[in-house]
């Protein structure tokens, strides 16, 4: 079990590893020399875990679409929201999921991979198809249109907002985001009690170590 | 003045193909070498109008913030969204326009020549700001805060946009965006009165060419 444990460590350990190397100098630039000489690890121990770059890239998309800190709530809209809140906590904090972004957007890694957002699109229209069943939308939002143009906004907002000189915090830009959006997507009645401020999802994520440290 | 002519051809085609190849490969594997191939000039020639292929980046980020096709218009909140939607338009005609976005959400370029984020969010701050003191806006839309936003929330769908198996038409996606969020920003009187459908760009530049030749 021990020695499980430090497998998962070590694997874990080479992924975020190769993810800053990636958000770090693209994916092209990142080698397994460079992450050989960051990881201190010896190249055979690398070859245990994965078979080459392009395998770690894979892993690291494959992490992408996650749900973690996501709870059921009285409103799907409400989880449709908190979805994209989490990620914009995660992402400056987690170097695996900034990667996944990195790697999308790069031409050479876009075109051997492909990218997460047509998953990310379909993962949001299954919640709002739900939160519209519900009567919780507007008569004119549809859900995978709605989907397709958040996720995309979403995504530029993370770029553009850590291109910009000032110091911008990613949970307020996305908070933002969605009080523009959510406006003309939501009936005013489910509105007034959905909550889209950048301090939700921490408090989301503490909620879930408090429950599994139960559990 | 045909020598002049020829000169200015020349250095268009050199911007576009390299432009191309920005698109294709990314920029570190856009090579010189490539670029030679492809268009045929000698070295001499394309040395003659850029030093270096770093040159060529800076002048490709330089044509990207452009107000070609923008005309006064009654309300300044239109000529906001007039700006998005003629790019929206233009960028998937025009290479070098594409790269520009590309050279943006590039690491290394990004690194070397930053980005024209701030310069876009500026522009239109400057627009949002003017339609504001007009009573155009919604009193709590903040004319900084809306513009950023929407910049990055552009980048994004066009990102994702090209990215989605489906055949998208970027004017399209780019028309839902401004729906999405023009309700949340504009009075309902102007909102009434905005024009902001995929078929818009279009005409702008048609008329634009138009009054061109006329002059």
């Amino acid at each position: 079990m021990a020695k499980q444990d430090r497998a998962i460590r070590t694997r874990n350990q080479i992924l975020e590893s190769m993810a800053s190397l990636f958000n770090e100098v693209g994916y092209d630039a990142a080698t397994i020399a460079a992450l050989v000489e960051r990881t201190g690890l010896t190249r055979g121990a690398l070859y245990f875990h994965f078979a080459s770059k392009e395998d770690i890239a894979r892993a690291v998309l494959d992490e992408a679409v996650t749900r973690e800190g996501l709870r059921e709530q009285a409103f799907k809209v409400q989880e449709w929201v908190d979805l994209g809140l989490l990620l914009a906590y995660r992402v400056p904090r987690e170097p695996i999921l900034h990667a996944a972004i990195r790697l999308s957007v790069d031409p050479k890694a876009r075109r051997l991979f492909g990218t997460r957002w047509p998953d990310w699109v379909a993962v949001g229209e299954g919640f709002l198809t739900e939160a519209k069943q519900r009567g919780e939308l507007l008569p004119h939002a549809d859900p995978a249109v709605v989907s397709r143009t958040v996720v995309g906004s979403w995504t530029g907002v993370q770029l553009v907002s850590e291109a910009m000189s000032e110091d911008l915090d990613l949970a307020e830009e996305i908070s933002v985001l969605y009080q523009l959006v959510l406006p003309n997507v939501v009936t005013p009645t489910v509105l007034a009690r959905i909550d889209s401020s950048p301090y939700r999802a921490e408090r989301l994520l503490k909620e879930q170590s408090r429950t599994s440290a139960v559990e």
